[in-house]
């Protein structure tokens, strides 16, 4: 269960609610016309869970495999990444899941060091089929693993990629197992497809709560129970020249790549020229509590009133720390947090910066879960690819593509033939 | 070496001449009256590196730790943390370093589990000495590993705090070995002092490298040499109504940590009510390419322009990954990188990246390192805290102070003395 608390003006409701009406009903029209497909992974997705199941129970070689490689940047990494940073620590006898997506050559090295290929499988996403870190990561792999994928390793290769792409034609000739990503789900969007699923599944996550956590909030969102998610894009959108960031401030460490799952969510989403030829958007930040209190809190309080500030907190954990009843001499004024749990300073902490922050006039809004499972995090995800739609179609932009990002990739293929033809 | 290449308007240079100067002047001045003492940290701390290692060589306990515990928070980790991580994959033979700074249950269990006490020196950080996350995470390890500080285990306690605090007297009662923060030291400017010398010195990095790179640039900057510090400080100072925010894109996954010091150097130092009573401030972000051009380059392309874009490169590593000279099935288009290195992909995607950005208009600038190493990061280090206090001259404001986040450090007390007393 996950409670939505929003602190900021509500006086306006009235204004605008013909612009969340409209909001809605474009939803509901991306919904039934397929011009976004999300809204229908949660139910579409099961199907996939079972697929990989069975599969993962029929064949050897991923039933033994210890270690599940992601070779994907992007929206065909982060949201699968989010989910295990997330879940991992409350959970045991999860495979390793390994992620090579930055073409960093200290880290993949590192990377290829801690790979035991006989006990790997391999999986290869991108939407396109042509990302250039992806399949150079992808080449370095069967170099140095001497992979055989027309050998004995055809059943450790994996690709995940839209129908027809150039990687999934390179999938069928090689007769690689390859599960689709539905070409109306961009790359940010896609963590509930196969791209998530299919790995989460594999290093054993309960994928099926995660989709259903998710099913909830679509449902409740088109039944017009979470119209908070209409209220809250209505405010962001009337007052983005104004409060031009947001922050999502979550409290815990493990929280860290959901935040960056949400920044890439909403930087790809709602950094775009408008229906009018106006250069809008909303910059998203994220902050980990308290750590970060001692980084940017001071910012937001006395700095320019530029920003909305969304709190995201876990209510209880099933196994506490205690924080130990001893006074150190001359630190006795600290005695106060003697005897309580680590999670209530933290939580402690979180509601003291938010309602410091309140104080100031700081808009501030408060995602609550009661615990940390993967039915809350597959709503979570939910709430905010909802809340990137409700606020794209209220500030008139097409929320679904990315041509911004066209550009640098011609740039860069340029500059390399030019290189090639100087050797040449 | 570092390179430092802007290419924002340099038309308005003449008229912000007299800016200039008087930010240098009060830079001078800083330095003269003591009232910002990082200035001579660079020289003032080989003393600190000659102090540890003379220790470390004559205490068998501090010979034979495997690894070096460091308890704090804020900026009493982020330093050591940034250049532990940037610098650590190119040395072999480091002691491990770990890091209790966010009281996070999960995490927190997990890093007690992987201590051997009988291996580890533990260093407790804090420069008022009463941080409640830090003063907390140390009470949790005396009580796990049944630490005796007034026994077998004293030699292992440090502490690194302002002369006079309450940890300081804590240390002094326990005869405990004790560094000291210049008064005129923030935590945010004291990676250079004890903070973060001691810890780096006894993992074995080569913090005098790293010293001989800060002193070069702070003398240089005194001798005019670095005027291009006061020229981009006056960029953002008279232009940061329109560009709000800074964009640290640096080009390496393991400098991520050195771009959370930057955020926290800039957020703290530059949100300010200035002297005016204005609410003034840059918001600085950071990001890791080329992996967040897939998550944040669309919104710097066509987002609004309320952004500049420092990019930072490392020009060559010692060791390099080639690309296989593969070609995959339908996928020759790119087969452009085949033969060159992963680290030829990783910058050409910088230079792409901002070739992309500055033909949009966005206001770029390059930090080029030719290669990673500790004297280089020194020097950054430097920079960066050089330019801090420039913009902070230039903007009116206070920049070594941070009021805003006393209140919530009210609150927070307030909420667990009310919760004591219900309970009592």
């Amino acid at each position: 269960m996950i409670d939505y608390r929003m602190n900021w003006n509500k006086e306006a409701e009235n204004a605008v609610h013909g612009m969340m009406e409209e909001a809605y009903g474009r939803l509901v029209e991306e919904r039934e016309q397929g011009i976004a497909g999300y809204y229908n992974l949660p139910e579409d997705a099961q199907l996939i869970v079972e697929e990989v199941e069975a599969m993962a129970a029929s064949r050897e070689s991923w039933k033994s495999a210890e270690t599940i490689v992601v070779v994907g940047i992007g929206g065909s990494s982060l949201g699968a990444k989010a989910v295990d940073r997330a879940l991992r620590p409350l959970q045991e006898g999860l495979k390793r899941l390994l992620f090579l997506e930055n073409p960093d050559t200290l880290e993949v090295r590192a990377k290829l060091a801690a790979i035991d290929p006989e006990k790997s499988l391999f999986i290869v996403i991108s939407k396109s089929g042509g990302t250039i870190e992806t399949t150079s990561l992808f080449k370095l792999l069967i170099a140095h693993f001497a992979l055989e994928v027309d050998g004995k390793d055809r059943e450790r290769v994996i690709v995940i990629t839209d129908e027809g792409s150039i990687l999934y034609r390179y999938a069928e000739k090689h007769a690689l197992q390859t599960y689709l990503i539905p070409d109306n789900v961009g790359g940010r969007f896609s963590v509930l497809s196969a791209v998530g699923v299919v790995p989460l599944t594999l290093a054993g996550f309960d994928t099926r709560a995660l989709l259903q956590g998710a099913e909830k909030m679509v449902k409740g969102f088109f039944a017009r129970r979470q119209d908070h998610l209409l209220r809250k894009g209505a405010f962001l959108a009337t007052h983005w020249r104004q409060y031009r960031m947001n922050v999502l401030f979550a409290y815990g460490t493990y929280l860290e790549d959901l935040t960056k799952w949400y920044v890439q969510l909403w930087g790809e989403s709602l950094g775009k020229i408008d229906a009018f030829g106006n250069r809008v958007g909303l910059t998203p930040l994220g902050h980990i509590g308290s750590v970060d209190q001692h980084s940017f809190l001071q910012l937001i309080m006395e700095g320019p009133r530029d920003k909305t500030v969304s709190f995201l907190k876990v209510e209880r954990f099933g196994e506490e720390l205690e924080i130990p009843r001893l006074s150190l001499d001359f630190i006795e004024k600290n005695d106060y947090i003697n005897g309580h749990t680590l999670h209530d300073l933290l939580k402690g902490e979180c509601d003291a910066t938010m309602e410091s922050i309140r104080k100031e006039g700081v808009p501030t809004d408060a995602i609550v879960m009661d615990r940390l499972h993967a039915e809350n995090i597959g709503e979570l995800i939910l709430y905010y690819e909802l809340l990137t739609s409700i606020v794209g179609a209220m500030l008139h932009i097409d929320t679904y593509n990315q041509p911004g990002v066209e550009l640098g990739k011609k740039i860069l293929v340029k500059k390399f033939q030019e290189k090639g033809s100087e050797n040449g």
